[in-house]
């Protein structure tokens, strides 16, 4: 779950308020927002619209959790939607956010609370252009467990020997589970390390990639791999996971085509094509 | 399962009658029915309605199952709809009932013969605003065996440390497992306490909250978790359930931004848009 | 799986031949087509069509199984569909039988071959107006396996203590599985008794009512019920079912409601409304 | 999953090239193309394009897995799209082949990698008519571990005692798990043997038949009967499987009516009728 605050809505009241009423104050103000690296790509946009709506189609987010890609400007600020409903996200609610969560442009608009999941990962991982947080179902049982989700079928090679778990009750104590500041912004993207994938206990995961085809295909292949490793242990024995040297060479021969294919079919379904 | 039973049907009919053969009598005969706090405001009937569609949509209810809310004018007031399944209710289906279970208006509709489960809680529980009675399938073998039902994921924080089971057989002995009277109503009132959700052996679940938004968020959780904590339970070894110290946290800080987010996608899809 | 043969196609097409070339003989072979008891009636011939298309919908049917109705006009005359997939069955679809699964008016339409469950269980029940043959998916483990099925929700209260188990290889031995004469289907009606269902080894279920909705309403809760038992024992531990006294007050207080609100909820789903 | 390569694009842009300016070197290039068989029969074309899109509706494959059918005239030539999600797949992307895994008509389109999986198993199997390599969720769990997929249920009868699994580790090594050599492609034929299907460790199914309603409907029963299998085994205890004996009298009955219900049924649905 995430929450929203409402911190740039204050300070955009505030400066209307300043506008009007103090002049030269408002100036200051409005210079404390990062400035815009301008409109992103169009097809950019297209896709994290698209990958909105691909997560909520694939059962990958409900109501909750959120999709962020790098700005195809300028490496240090990212798009996210207001806080909304993935399935209803459409490029008007696209915000562009510098890598302290600061919004150029919230102009009001309710924020995600865990906007910090994105920020902190983009300022340490340049590698990554692309973040989803979600509460996957058939994931969550993993990171309650001390059984580690291993790949079981080469769709899922991306998880190599296996994903951490991030439990923010290490780090932070008794909360309410929400990365909601940067500190526990960073401390989760400590615990990702340089995975393409993080379990964060009683919550969900966070999942990465050089794409939005990256980060939404391996979202998906970490559920569909939760679930078929769960019916794989409930047979009882041993299971034969994806050998390291296999999984290495999954995602060197191209990593699932590069999420092409299923990139062209997920995007049509999204569009209702 | 909830039976219907034509005790209002009687009454009016036997109204009908007695207006045409009896005259006065008819006067003492209508005085017996509960009189009516007036319409419910429009966002209020709009928002049960979609509530009723919610449940159908998201398999918390199927042909079974209701959901009602408290009169925004009388806290001694509740709709519900007239006996029919949840998918296909609409404002005319709406009943107003007062705490005894009386239709204000029946009008010679088929009632749900567990609407005592609504009135018996709004009775005792004046926050509670809104009642959901469904058969959610995931939760039903949490009723029928000695495994708590615990928070797995943040989302279901509302359970705590566990939710109570009402087992009718403790009170009313060998039963159609039906509340359809005051007694059985009281019965499951006070099994449900001051949680927010109740169990029902070898039946269901009633859970309540102060709205729509709550009440409807709560059953979706409610069976989203069950499903995850037997997903977890399978994987063998200890669950590390929330803390509930955490569970308290995550409600202090608003438990799940009020179902807010959610429930504008649900209404939406609900209605259709 | 339900195969056809083409009996009747050769009668009928004998027939067609002899009318033109034997005149006289043809009346012989004519007269040993049953007579028909005349066109059901429109309601119920809509409830037939109806629950074949509810049965796909709820996932008790895919392309195979069948569901028939006693004809109202003749007890000894009953409807089913020809060899189609339930979904698409209407009403020019159905033929009329008797008791001997002989077709009144087949027209050289390909058969069920299974045709002989229905006609076999009329037969001995009059209590039965119904009959449901399905490969309900999750009723089928608990037709290979010595767990009996068990009622945990009230919904599924007509199972009482348990069902019984059909085994076509205790009286046909090695067989093609499939119930495709009389005396397979007399050995069936003999498995299934008084009860309402039978569960088939290795293949179904087998599932009467006194009307319609009955037999559709008890195949949709008796492979809810599976759902759920399966889940409750995967908990571990002893399971709470319904007490058979608890059972049968469910039944005498009217099952289900007769049905009532769920058929016509699910009849207006089938009927795309 | 299954790659693609550009070895045909390159040779058909070579061909271009050589066309303008090489002249008569052109020729020989393009002669090492293989002859046409010349165009598909209309139905046969239909059916590949409707099993595409029933493997998609049923859950049998998602962005990844292909089926092909062999030429109506000519046993050395098959047709299978170019490489597409199955749900996309029209006429216009099929693609004709000989048993060498060489297009005859791919005019630089994208490939799928492992089309060798379907021309080895072709050049062996002459009873072999259509072919289908899934990701089937249900049966992976089997390929991982030591229990044998038997067959639960009637519909399932074609696995016959059991099924072979295919280890891509024991021929090839270390590899990115794809059949997309005739060398690995030869290794799962050769796994196959005489059996209508193989699993394959950590990575899917190959399903094979007379003709496209065989290797579909085989395809979606392989993943119905494992889902039932392993409910079976849940429960606990011995689970009665068919005997050998019933399952090859279930086949030389008609295997499911030759699927023709249920294709019927399939074909309606993917052409969205």
């Amino acid at each position: 779950m995430d929450g929203v605050d409402r911190r740039e809505f204050l300070v955009s009241s505030l400066f209307a308020l300043s506008s009007a009423a103090l002049g030269g104050a408002a100036t200051i103000l409005a210079q404390q927002l990062p400035a815009s690296a301008g409109p992103g790509a169009t097809e950019l946009i297209d896709d994290l619209v698209a990958a909105n709506r691909i997560l909520a189609l694939e059962g990958i987010v409900d109501a909750f959790g959120h999709v962020s890609v790098r700005h195809n400007r300028d490496p240090n600020r990212f798009f996210l939607s207001r806080s909304l409903a993935p399935a209803l996200v459409t490029a008007a609610d696209l915000i562009e956010y510098d890598l302290e969560s600061n919004a150029v442009d919230a102009n009001g608009r309710a924020q995600y609370s865990e906007r910090f999941i994105h920020a902190e990962i983009y300022k340490v991982r340049p590698d990554v252009r692309s973040v989803v947080h979600a509460h996957a179902p058939s994931v969550v049982p993993f990171g309650v467990t001390s059984v580690p989700l291993r790949p079981v079928s080469h769709m899922a090679a991306f998880i190599g020997d296996s994903v951490p778990i991030f439990d923010i009750r290490k780090t932070a104590g008794m909360t309410d589970m929400l990365v909601k500041d940067a500190a526990r912004g960073r401390a989760l993207a400590q615990a990702l390390g340089n995975k393409p994938a993080v379990l964060m206990r009683g919550h969900g995961i966070t999942v990465v990639g050089p794409a939005l085809p990256f980060s939404v295909g391996r979202s998906i292949y970490l559920e569909a791999n939760a679930r078929i490793q769960l019916q794989a242990m409930a047979l009882g024995g041993p299971v034969a996971y994806l050998d390291p040297a296999e999984a290495q060479q999954v995602m060197a021969s191209g990593e699932n085509r590069s999420y092409e294919r299923a990139w062209e079919l997920w995007k049509r379904k999204a569009q209702g094509r």
